[in-house]
């Protein structure tokens, strides 16, 4: 089976190329090549015994070599994120609409629909702190972004429904804990209350602690859409996908002071590296974003439960925290 | 106010012209002048007392006279409808979707954000005959033609949150009673079992009498177009607009059965020339649409409410009989 990963030079795009070449099979069925598209021709994972084929190029002007005839899995993961589609309205829709539109048109193409695993965000949604929104929430989304990833979501749906492709979309939850440096990003905060201490440096909480944010970890996030590439969308009875492709799922609802509890429990005493500055600015654009689901269908549907914050936590330290901390002092 | 009516030569978009050179007036404001945009140039509203503009294009190439500097309201109600859209999935695309995208950018260069007033559809949501949806309903479109339509509202929510424009999309109900002939539409039986024997000709029913179906007059839903293109979109309180730029307006859940009585009620016996003929295919197409919505935020917004269905009836032997028999007989 030929896979392809659009955005597959981004933070989750590396993470589920390496496990593809880690394991050399998806859903019981050996990988034969894969392809990994982005702005930059994206690194090849290590140890993979398939081809891997590396392409540069822009998603809304999708070279055919993208989707390969024979291709059964695409992960489409490209995206011009939150404040960038917020700043350069056109911009996000060229990537995010156009280029949903080019995949589309490229699955289209092949003589049997592969599957579509598709990353939308819990910034589809409004609803706030006091939200618990069920599987059935409308989504009336508060930025361009998730109005962007919104109408994505219809078109693979629709696309789904006349037979053009097979579309799995899962909304993400904030997946923490991100490495790299703090950003502009409103959301840059929660993962850097956890990362900064792990590295020794201080970081700024600019909400309450019993502020609530609906998040999940990027091993977390890599185990979803594996499944979503192999589980079975026919199936009809308690959360058949039928015509809505659409996936809320089962993150964990955290408070701030929960995940500070959480990083003393693995570091101890690493929370004194944060300062409590209250920005109401940035609480007002998060404080927007719902807090909290119900993903009953995710979990009838086979997507498994989120591990600890503790366990979260951990993860960072043996997955990534080294190559942050090379990172940063190759760059200083 | 200069206003524009794309999609001007359709059947609402000549009713919502002819009442704007009947009031010269719209929302208390006298009417400046008026453009006309269709892929044929649309007909003039006979006694208009302002200069009428009528243009000819394709909406996804929107030419820059369509919406001129200084126009206050435009009504956008051009599209592939629904067999159109099914049939022929890029045509659906380039006009439904690129097209409302050319819109926003058009109303984006004015120096002050236009009202936009865009007919969205019922067909963007599913449900069926048991359903009786909620304004907060998801939008589960069944059809290509309802995915775009909710794609569109999700594009012009987002635009009036950006201040590009300022939009209220609507999402009629079954418009009855259409003038012309049957056609191919699933739900032209709907119109044509009124149409036809006021026309003393025979029409086919293929649904049982009990069926219900979501419907409107055009005579309402002009008057709720012309609400929607002044209603004041930044109060607050019970029914805001707020992110939520879509409106399910009040029209009526009728079964097939007392549309019939209705028909008798003002044309005593006419409902003789109504044969049954059960048609599965179309029963489970129009099957799929929702029969029935609960408006309450239309209603706290100013949408009138809808008419009985024997006035429905005679309004269309008042407004649109005759022209109805002309055209058939210049036909035949």
């Amino acid at each position: 089976m030929h896979i392809t990963i659009l955005g597959g030079a981004g933070f989750l795009g590396r993470k589920v190329a390496a496990r593809l070449a880690a394991d050399g099979t998806l859903g019981g069925q050996p990988v034969s090549s894969l392809t990994l598209f982005d702005l930059a021709a994206p690194p090849s994972p290590s140890g993979a015994r398939f081809p891997v084929h590396s392409l540069a190029g822009d998603l809304a002007d999708l070279p055919a070599a993208a989707i390969p005839p024979g291709t059964g899995v695409v992960f489409h993961l490209a995206a011009v994120v939150s404040a960038a589609a917020e700043a350069d309205y056109e911009l996000g829709r060229r990537v995010n609409v156009r280029g949903t539109d080019a995949v589309i048109d490229a699955c289209h193409r092949l003589a049997s629909p592969p599957r579509v695993v598709f990353t939308s965000s819990v910034a589809s949604f409004s609803g706030g702190q006091g939200a618990v929104l069920p599987d059935d929430a409308r989504q009336v989304p508060a930025n361009t972004y998730g109005a962007q990833k919104a109408a994505a979501e219809l078109f693979l749906a629709d696309a789904s429904r006349r037979g053009m492709l097979d579309a799995v979309s899962i909304r993400l939850p904030t997946v923490i804990v991100r490495p790299g440096r703090p950003n502009k990003a409103a959301s840059s905060f929660v993962s850097a209350i956890l990362r900064e201490p792990l590295l020794g440096l201080p970081a700024t909480l600019p909400v309450p602690d019993d502020f609530a944010v609906w998040v999940c970890s990027p091993r977390r996030a890599v185990e979803w859409l594996l499944h979503a590439a192999s589980m079975d969308t026919s199936a009809k009875g308690i959360g058949a996908m039928g015509l809505d492709r659409g996936i809320n799922p089962p993150g964990i609802s955290a408070t701030v002071g929960e995940m500070l509890q959480a990083l003393d429990s693995v570091r101890p005493g690493a929370s004194a590296l944060v300062e409590r500055r209250p920005d109401p600015a940035v609480a007002a654009i998060v404080g927007g974003w719902p807090a909290a689901f119900a993903p009953v269908r995710a979990k009838a549907l086979g997507f498994t439960a989120h591990e600890s914050l503790a366990d979260l936590v951990q993860a960072f330290i043996d997955d990534d925290l080294e190559n942050t901390r090379d990172e940063r002092n190759a760059n200083n």
